[in-house]
Formats: C-alpha cells, structure tokens, sequence
C-alpha cells in the first residue's frame, strides 16, 4: 500500500508522501516547489497536504504567486506571514516561515522587533475592541 | 459633568477624553504622543484609552518603544501592526494603522500584497493544523 | 405573518421575536429569565436567538446554571465573561456583560484593571507560542 | 486517593476519570454515552472533563441534543464540527471529530474538499474584514 | 478620476470597482464569475477585491475551483462557509454565504442546527485546549 | 557559546537563558521577578523571552504593574488571565496562569465553573454574531 492511498483520516493522513512514493501530479508540484526554491528537499507541509492532489497544486501555486518579489521583499514577506502564524497560533507555521525569514536574512535583533509588534498589537486590537473605538474621521473612507 | 467623570462603563466609556477635558496626567500623554508623532492632534484610541490614565500611560511607553526606529523600519513595523490587526477583525486598528502605514510610505501595490500575504497565512495556518504536521527536524531548535 | 415565521434567513433572521409575537413555548423561556433576573424585559439576545425555541431553551438552561452564584461570585462571572467577549471580539456581548458586570458592581477603575488584564494576557499568549515555550515540571501534571 | 479526588489543578486535571474509578454520578453519564453512541468505551474528553460532573452532565446533554439526527444529517454536523475545530486550532477535537465524521461515511475526497473550504473560509473572511466590505442591501435584514 | 486609480488606502479602498469602470482584465472576472453563478450581479466582495486585480483573479480562480460540485454536495459546503465565518466573526461573509446557503436550500431548520452546532464546537473547543486532552490512541496515526 | 548570543532563530530560540548565563541587565529582571513573587526560580516563559532583553523588561514591567493588588484582588486577575488563555488556546499560558491561580487560592470547584464560564461565553459569542443582534438601546453609550 502506497502512501498516497493510506489516507484512512482519522482527522489526520496517516503519513507524509515522499518523493519516491509520490504520483506524478503530485512529483511535478514537488519539481516545481524545488526548482522555484533553489531547494533539493520537500518540508512536511507539503508532503502532509499531497494526500489531496488538487489542494496540493492549488495552494502551491497560491503561495508562489503571492510570496515571490513584488512591491514587498521577500524578507517583508516573510515576517508578515510568521506575524499572522503567531497571532493564530500554528506552531508548524511559525518554525516554518520563521526558518524561512532567517534564510532571507532575519536577524535575532529583527525577530525580537517583530515579536513585540505582534504581541502589542493583539493587545492594542483588544483594547480598541472593548472601548468600541469609533473610527476617526480622517481614518474613515468618503 | 466632565467626560472624565463620566465613565459609568456599560461595556464602553461614554466619550472620548479631549484634550480640553483632559487632566495634567493625560495631558502629559497626550502632549508626547503629538510631539513624537509630531502632529496636532490624537486619535480616539487614545481618547477612550484615557478613562483609565494607568492604561494610557502604559500602552503609549509600550508602542513609542516598539513602533520606533529599530532592526526594521517603521513602515514594516506597521505592516506587521496592519497585518495582525486583519487577522484579529480589529476594524479601528485596520482603519489606523493602515492610515499610518500609508503615511509612511505604503502604496496600493503593498497594500494589495500584504492582503494576500494575510489571506494566504489564514489558510495555511489552518492546513497545517488540520493536518498536524510535524515539524521538520531542520526547523527544530536542537 | 408573525415574527417567527419570518425567519428567511440571509444569514440573520428578520427580526426580534418580541413577547407579544411570541409562542408559548418561547414565552416560557422569557419568563424564567425575567424571574431569574428580576427584569421586565428580554435583551435582544434572547429575541432574535427565539427563532429557534430548541437553542433558546437550551442557552437560557446553560447560562442559569453556570451563571448563578457558586464557587465563584456573581460579578467575578461576568468579569469572566467580559474579558472571553473582548478576546473574541464580540460587540453585542462586549456590551450586554458589560452592562450586567456594571449591575452587579464593577466600578471604572475594576473596568480598567479588567482591560489591561486581558490586553496583557492576549499579548503574552502569543509571545509564548512563538517562543515555543515548554511547559515547566513544575506546571505539568504527573 | 481516587482519581476524583486528585484534582490538584496546575491548569488541568492528573488524571481522567476511569469508568472503575467514577462515582455513581459520572457513571451514569458514561453509561449514557455508551448507550447512545453504541460504543463500549469513553474517550478522553469526557473522563478529563468528568472532573466536574456538573460540567460532564451539561456538556454531554447539550451534545447528545444537538447532534443527534435532525434538519441536517449525523455526517454534516460532523463535517460542521470538524471545520469549526480546525478553525480553532483544537488538535484534541479535530483527532476526535474527524475520528467521528470518519465513522459516519467521510471519505478521504470529502475531507480534502472540507480542508480546502476551511483554508478558503479562512482566508476570504479576512480579506472582507480587511477591506471593510459593506454588506449588500439584498443580503440585509429589512 | 476612475474608481480604479482611486486606491488611496487608509486601510480600505475607497469605493467597490463598478462594472461599468471597470478595466478588461477585472470585466473578464467578473464576467466569468456571473456566468459560473449564473447571476447578473457582482457582490460587495469582489467589487472591494478588484482594486488588486490580481487578488481578485486569483480568488475567483479558488472559489470556483473548491465550492464547485464534489465529493461534499454545493449546499454542505456552504454550510462549512458559514460555519467558519461565524466562528471568525466576518459580518460580511456571514451575510453573503448564509445568503448562498439559503439559495441552495437551507431552511429555517437547518440553519438553527447549524447555530448550535457552531456554538457547542467553538464551547468544548476550549474545554478540551483548557484541560489538554490527550489524543486517544484510537484517534491516532499510526 | 553562551546562551544569549545562540539565538540562531528558525522561529524560536534555542534554549532558555539560565540565570547563570544571564546578563547584568537580564540579572536584573529576574532578581525583581523573584523578589517582588518572593520565589527562587524563574519560569520558561521569562527564560526564553530573555534572548531579547529589552522585550524581557518592558513585559516583565507590564506585568508587575498590572497583576499586583488592585481593584481586582489578585486570585480574580489569574482567573481572568486563565479565561484569555484557554480562549487563545495558548497551552503554556493556561499551565502557568493556572499554576498561579491555585497558588493563589483557586480550588477545583472554582476552576470548574471557570471551565463552564469560558466555554459558555466562547458559545454565545458565536451566537450573537452570528445573528448580528443588535446592541440594546440601554446598553448604548449616549
């Protein structure tokens, strides 16, 4: 038995799918996450989320579009993504981007900035909840 | 009746603590907010926040330390700030920050980008969960 | 056609189920709250939750048995109650416990303690997560 | 000691509440699980929740009435259940009701589809936040 | 000055992108998502959307690729749509996809057990993460 | 290598920063920790947050300031920090605070009823925003 038909969910797939064990669909969206990575190496994510082949190509494609250079860099990219990866709590998430954003030149000192802005910010978003802040006018779209 | 008087709290102070109202205590605050800031004026986030002069004082030492110059610059230190304030649904805190990020320098292209940086983060942080991937020996702190 | 029939819901139904419109079944359930709480009016909860009299006879059944006196006071409930409605962004409820916290005797300055408790608290929590911060021993259970 | 007493709390109970171990109160309840759902075994939530039988009562009652058959079929409510727990990030729920839905007729197709909805949901809800989309007149309440 | 060019963001466009102003690139999707909906109309959403019209492609391109007719029925997968808008708190989506629901056939029914089905999820969510339920190990992957 | 320089970060430091290897300005805080919590030890949360010594002191003054005697007696303020910890699922969190909350006087019962409180409050949260219920007038700022 395959790895791709061990799909017995019992809320989750039973085991990655390695690159030997992968279907063809499913090896063109590994070649392709190596190639556009510079990588030689598939991390868990992917290999948890093959078990579904349309997901898989779906959601690479997705974070190939919208993670590659753009009007932000890279690095920006990044900490914007391990922000939200805290702020929801996805421990797979955070180590992932957080690797990720080192690779792309995260220092100690920037992660210690982006924590407290993240910390500070899912404080201040409560505060302005609770007092029912009313948005400023000037703030406001007209 | 002065607005600071006037806490009778059913959820939400009854109205912003202006400047004209405002006691040397808040004052104080406010006048440090608008010289950092260098502007003439203060947000009702701060103005509901001065019901209790213990909470201002606090939550304005916290951001003028974390949101100034630092290991990143201020207009990523806002976008983090716009980004977790989408992911919580804080709509005051989008209306601000996003105002702020814009005056430091965020064009429609960023914005567009962090959207979607948002959006996909959303959605992969609930796949990873979903999935219960493991995480990556290479990602672990050893 | 009465309020409960009107329940076409695009999301929401129509309107509140007030007492005059309602069945019997329902008015069982405004009764009890009203004697519970020693009231004369329904809050627009309980209204618009009466289109279905099964969920309404079952959360006005939960909120009389964990919310009336214990282990813990009355206010020390609400104060609880608030402080989840606030983390979770609840507007009506932020404003409905509010008021019911005030009732049972919140002051402003236990209002303002209760903010930075909870602006803290959603502030810690995610640092812990992105420091991935093991549980100590001593907190574990054996 | 029994298990009962051993409640010494550091955030969450020693032990669950083995069947052997259970006052005539709790068995009561574990007897109707067992009976409703035709299984011979009580899983980890409710002998961690038995802690509190008042809270095992009610919790197990309120379960018991609301995903019972009904207006929406035993595997949709699963399906409901599933999605609202992966949204939530509870690893417990998602193992136990993805366990469940697993039992009523879910497929590995039919989960892929529910995760790519999830992760969809997820991601739309806060881009409509992010934008501050008004709500179209005909989906309104009139 | 076009609707399009108008994107001074203070954390929200504008206005929403009229057909009528709208460039080819955005006409085509919205072209495409009233043949796929078979409506004559553009909801909110996308009109907000389209100030990136790359966001708004590549959306589109997910909706249709995951809520199309599958392994789970159109109408079940609205359901889950609506069961995370709610759990997330999206106004928005909450009105527009219980809007959907209804025109693929939730009833009045079906939409109060989606309700407490909701609501007990998002309770004993927190009941289990409280108590740090162990996963079975019949619940586990093996 | 001492500790403090080995914050080589993919997502989270390495390891705790012990109070042999601490700095002076880490010293510091930890000395005020133990005195002010008349303790000997530190806790992971503090260790680990320690790698950024400026966030170590600026959450270590927040929380003195806010957690001390107050409106709030002390053993209510845990409860409350309890009750945002199980709503944000923060696993390390629910342990320590609810460490501090028995140490401060909470007993099983009592921990109990918080369980129920903050399940029931996390239910009806959803419900009212799921019904869009409008905020009563009484409850309104004026």
């Amino acid at each position: 038995m395959t790895a791709q038909t061990a799909g017995t969910i019992t809320g989750a797939p039973l085991a990655p799918i390695e690159y030997a064990d992968a279907s063809p669909e499913v090896r063109a969206v590994y070649d392709d996450i190596m190639a556009s990575r510079k990588t030689d190496w598939i991390n868990n994510f992917w290999k948890y989320l093959a078990h579904d082949p349309q997901n898989l190509r779906r959601i690479w494609s997705d974070i190939k579009a919208v993670m590659g250079p753009g009007a932000l860099d890279p690095l920006t990219k990044e900490l914007i993504y391990v922000a939200v990866s805290i702020t929801n709590g996805c421990r797979y998430c955070i180590a992932s981007h957080g690797a990720s954003a080192q690779a792309k030149g995260m220092d100690a000192a920037q992660y210690g900035e982006l924590l407290a802005i993240v910390g500070l910010a899912n404080q201040t978003n409560r505060l302005a909840v609770a007092l029912d802040v009313p948005v400023d006018v000037r703030f406001s779209r007209t």
